[in-house]
């Protein structure tokens, strides 16, 4: 894992500006140990270790290594959930519009968070089912903000796609993949990065 | 995890054919209890239990988890790749075909590999330098595959996007992702969800 500390970008208080992770600290250090061994490798004692706590003070705040991992994805899902609607309250109107806010928080998110992106995506299979329901409602609910602001971009005429639910599953992965790939180091900027890879869920989109 | 027997699609001996999975039955125990538990969840007599093998039995072909794990992840890259070289040996000689043909692979692949190649990814942080180096090789030519031809389509003109390297890697992403969503039992076939997407690839390309 990437232990380098994250790019800061954008203005504090935008939903573009991503400080370091604000986590409560089992959660931060259960977010590593996952990350680094995945949740079955992971011992809650290692947790505790981590977190500078002792078993039970741990376990004072969260009974089991799987309230851990429900409570870190919940609130890996509401942040992003959180930053994309703010970017929608501060989009322009037209489908266009609203499908680059969208995106662009998406992106700017999977940069800048790869980590909690990697173990919520990973760890499903290790969540109990009623906690994997509540987070696969939260991530469709991601999904359908993107879904209907494509249909109403071909309702529009403004997207040309003859496959919108294909394509807003594309987009989303593309973005949701950047977690994979980014690299604080690497040769393009955040905002470069954005702005080829907006311009290429535009296309999928047959934005016009 | 998904156990239902991946469908069969296209001719046998084609690239596009995919019975059931065939790997050493050692192999295909460590797919089965990696993608279940991830590798450090998973005991080397776990994986014995599963392949109907004493421990010495196991440890007599691959000495160590590790070794497991390389054999595995190393045999699903071959698999991919093969396929892709099939797939491309068959296409007519435009970067349009070739683009096609690859992709479509590439789709394929994801459809009827989903457990392999979720651990493959998943599990690249725990291999060994080595290992890794030599896994990150193997993917590294398949998308080299990708983007030669949307260079190529880009020079002849037929692929319009601004954006060549970004935009193969968006492609790779959107391929790969298919094994997140992919259901045997889902609303399209395994040909209409290739339509499809492949729609969309061509797209992210600027394909005229």
């Amino acid at each position: 894992m990437d232990t380098r500390e994250d790019q800061v970008s954008g203005d504090a208080g935008s939903w573009r500006h991503y400080g370091p992770v604000s986590l409560p600290k089992p959660l931060a250090a259960a977010l590593d140990a996952f990350a680094e061994r995945g949740y079955d490798g992971t011992s809650i004692r290692e947790v505790a270790a981590r977190a500078g706590l002792s078993v039970p003070g741990l376990y004072h705040h969260y009974p089991s290594k799987q309230a851990l991992l429900v409570s870190l994805t919940t609130a890996v899902m509401n942040e992003l959930l959180d930053r994309s609607r703010r970017a929608l309250s501060e989009a322009g109107p037209t489908p266009s519009e609203r499908f680059d806010a969208v995106v662009e928080s998406l992106l700017r998110f999977h940069m800048f968070r790869r980590d909690q992106a990697f173990v919520a995506s990973t760890e499903m299979r290790s969540m109990e089912p009623e906690s994997r329901e509540a987070y696969v409602a939260l991530r469709d609910e991601q999904q359908r903000m993107i879904d209907e602001i494509i249909e109403a971009g071909v309702e529009s005429g403004e997207f040309t796609t003859p496959f919108p639910r294909d394509a807003g599953r594309a987009v989303a992965t593309m973005c949701i993949g950047v977690a994979d790939w980014y690299r604080p180091d690497g040769m393009l900027t955040p905002d470069e990065l954005v702005e080829r890879n907006l311009a290429i869920a535009r296309s999928a989109v047959g934005a016009l």
